[in-house]
């Protein structure tokens, strides 16, 4: 019998699922409801917490319509509640189309979505939008002034809001589905997102003692916010462990599985914010920090984002002294994006053009280090070559707001590897997530001592690590419980507290650090180079 | 300090109620968030299931609007949802101004709203409505004929619906407060009644196998049935057992306590459909039947409610043949009502007007037995005493109807005694609850042989049953399970299915019984009366 149930993946437990059903025809003799009827058959099948089913009006009368229609064979939709399941629908067997669930990456800059199937675990579609609320400020400081007043809370919220359901039409259009066949929305985002959505008073996140006004959500009912899904369908909210430490991390954890395993694993999410979890299966702590824009290359004077014509890759031949890149679409170059400063910044470091204390050396290469708009900078690409017609180079400034960042990255790392009395040596893995996380070259970073001198292949690129969580959600209906374990087992550093980030700091705002010992292969490189060159 | 949790009395242990909780000032080194501190409270004060709070968005709000205003002593609003506890309010201390909570017994005839102070357990006010259905008809066969189509079923809802809210508004307003601060609601009803509330297709309670669509509902949130109480606050159905056991029984159960007690207890609920519990604090059998309407006097020729002018106690002098008898308000009388009319069935067999068969007796007292409209009746206030003009009396077919009656009524009893195999005189308490019941004069319903023959001090009178249950529900939040427990303890009786159910009722056609050993009280006192007379 090709039963609904029969299609589901083995490997994978959604939060929201299909059940066949079939219930026995009343009688004289046993004539209980048909809701004692389905009540039974759903808590036979469940264990512990989640034997307790919840049967709403609607579902009520839905069963009741196809069992007095003589309908015994059913497919029975099921979400995970709070403490337990919900019916959210009823229909005959074969009858529900197939259960859907969305997870949404609620980012400050962008918002991502996909579209699941919550039965054989597929991603069916995925979409990115710009978030809305950036017309009021790029900065989430200016964003959270704006929700000082109740109507800027509530507009914040609504643009969230529209912007995900909107989001919601845009893929289910595009696979032919209908919204309400999506019974699940994992949501993952910071900490002052989550308040935007929520439009809950977001104004203690930013200042002393760094409140939110809720560290975990329980689980909406979708009408209950809004949300643009099967009005009995449920939403989960990646809760935070702090203002600055949000459910998109929360999510990237559990994209990580750093919280199942023995071994020790450091995630670390690169932005504006520096945010760090490091521990295994019965241990977390977790820092974040403020590691200065310099690495999202906002603030630069030729940064972009990472989109078509950005530089993303570089090498400098040490010996030669010949520069190539490489550019997002292969186009002519049209500014530097991350990924792309961090190799700049490394090969410009072995290349002997800028020192160990970060001063460009001009006298090395006359031709492009030269003096531009008043001070020194170092020309990566020349007018020529760029699609703009003007060069595309890093002052003096920039190197050193870059270095003020990932000294301050490093030290972050440094502080809560410390606090535990450990060394980089005994991590495992260390998960790089974040806007640009993934296409950082771990070497070039170990180069400029932004990530810890350890063997390469210890470094795992996350993607979007918030999106991948919130999807992991949807197909395993215990990672609710494990994320409330995890927000639990972690110890959260206060790094505004702590007294020995600022004297920590200092050694790190070196390339690659004051102390060699600390990259003991950055030297090595560095030393082989010079005798090569001797030679 | 005077806490509002100090007035609570302590023998209470309400579903909705205060809690007074005091926040820590948050610093630096204890940054959670108000929720996480709320929560860590609540879940601090309950035990098991109810240590699951869930905190909804409203209240989150106006928790940080409390908290970050520097309030820090708070009163919390908790209610019993499913499976936990929910946060309705948030109030500063002593911003609350009580919790209050209402019990709804919804009959088919009246509805009757109490509403109580669940800090104090006090009834602070009642009502009492006509059940506008009563316009699709007395009967609620037509009133499930109605609600065959769609519109129809709405039009019951809306009615009940609109009732109910209109009843909150009355009382709130009769004590000065308002009706959002009402936490919770039960509500009792025959099973039929319910659907017609929830909007439940109710076309199967009353044909083969006899199915209502649920037994047993998950509490509701006030905003998904739209009663007019606190939004968040929670609505309790009783359930059913079945089509005849409805949750007015149920709540009847709770009233009497019987199932908390080693003795066994029986239970009836006297009217058109008897309803019977028998057992005690280990197993329970119930059982329903069709006594037919002659118990509630609407099909007596001069029958009539239990208003004022109706003849409620009768008495005749066996030897001086002399009729008195008391009328509702102490007003000439206008009709005879329930308790009336058994009292003046028993009276007249005992003073020999009528014979076992219920054949009456012309010679005995010619003056008042005589033919009225082509048949013999018997006159009990004559044309000068009534407020009509009209003489009251109760003809032969009146008389032959109410021993069906009462013979089904014994019937059924004895049916449910036999079949876990005790005796009457093994029942400690015999609770008579029904519209009715609780102004029968049990002696007087032993003589005709509708109650059994145990001592008089057995029987309690349980007034209205159903809205005993509904409030003494709001004041014990363990009574929700304890009714869920009932609810599978209890087996039962299908009547029609029980073929022993005719056999047995020929024999209690007779006044009392053909089988005389059953009744000894009453041949006893017949004999006397007769020794006495022939003295």
């Amino acid at each position: 019998m090709a039963s609904s149930i029969s299609k589901k993946s083995p490997s994978i437990d959604p939060v929201a699922r299909l059940e066949a059903i079939t219930l026995q025809k009343p009688s004289l003799n046993d004539n209980r409801s048909p809701e004692a009827r389905l009540r039974e058959a759903l808590e036979g099948r469940f264990q512990g917490d989640e034997s307790h089913v919840v049967i709403p009006l609607e579902a009520l009368r839905e069963l009741s319509s196809l069992v007095f229609s003589g309908v015994l064979d059913l497919d029975i939709l099921v979400v995970a509640q709070d403490a337990g399941l919900r019916v959210a629908r009823v229909g005959p067997r074969g009858g529900i189309e197939g259960d859907l669930g969305v997870a949404v990456d609620l980012g400050s800059t962008t918002i991502v979505l996909y579209l699941m199937d919550l039965t054989t675990g597929e991603e069916l579609a995925r979409r990115q939008y710009e978030n809305p609320q950036r017309r009021h400020g790029e900065d989430i400081l200016a964003r959270i002034l704006h929700a000082a007043k109740r109507e800027g809370l509530l507009e914040l919220q609504k643009e969230a809001l529209d912007t995900i359901n909107k989001g919601i039409e845009d893929l289910v259009t595009l696979v032919g589905r209908k919204s309400e066949d999506i019974y699940f929305a994992s949501i993952a985002g910071n900490t002052t997102m989550v308040h935007f959505l929520l439009a809950l008073d977001p104004s203690h996140i930013c200042k002393e003692p760094y409140l939110p006004v809720a560290n975990r959500f329980d689980l909406l009912e979708a009408r209950e916010l809004g949300l643009n899904i099967h009005p009995l369908g449920s939403i989960y909210i990646f809760p935070n462990v702090g203002s600055y430490f949000g459910g998109d991390l929360l999510a990237g954890i559990l994209a990580s599985g750093m919280h199942r395993r023995e071994e020790i694993s450091m995630l670390i999410d690169v932005g504006t914010n520096a945010e760090v979890v490091l521990g295994n299966s019965m241990w977390m702590v977790a820092c974040a920090g403020a590691a200065g824009p310099a690495l999202e290359s906002g603030i630069l004077t030729c940064g972009m984002r990472a989109t078509q014509g950005a530089i993303e890759r570089v090498r400098i031949d040490p010996e030669r002294l010949e520069i190539t890149y490489k550019t997002i679409g292969d186009v002519p170059p049209k500014g530097l994006c991350g990924s792309g400063i961090i190799d700049l910044m490394a090969e410009m470091f072995v290349a002997g053009l800028v020192d160990p204390t970060g001063k460009l050396v001009p006298e090395r290469w006359p031709g492009r280090v030269k003096e531009i708009g008043g001070e020194m900078a170092f020309i990566v690409a020349t007018s020529q070559e760029t699609a703009t017609g003007s060069p595309i180079y890093i002052t003096q400034s920039d190197i050193k707001n870059l270095i003020r960042s990932k000294g301050a990255m490093y030290t972050i790392l440094n502080v809560v590897i410390e606090s535990v009395g450990i060394g980089f040596e005994d991590i495992d893995k260390f998960y790089v997530a974040g806007a640009f996380g993934n296409y950082i070259d771990p070497g070039r970073a170990i180069t400029i001592g932004m990530l810890p001198d350890v063997p390469i292949e210890r470094f795992v690129g996350l993607g979007n690590a918030a999106g991948l969580g919130a999807k992991a959600l949807l197909l395993d209906r215990g990672a609710i419980k494990e994320i409330d374990e995890i927000t639990k087992r972690i110890t959260y550093l206060e790094m505004n507290v702590r007294g020995d980030f600022m004297s920590k700091l200092t050694g790190a705002l070196f390339l690659p650090h004051t102390d060699r010992g600390r990259f003991p292969s950055v030297f090595a490189k560095i030393e082989s180079l010079r005798s090569l060159s001797s030679h």
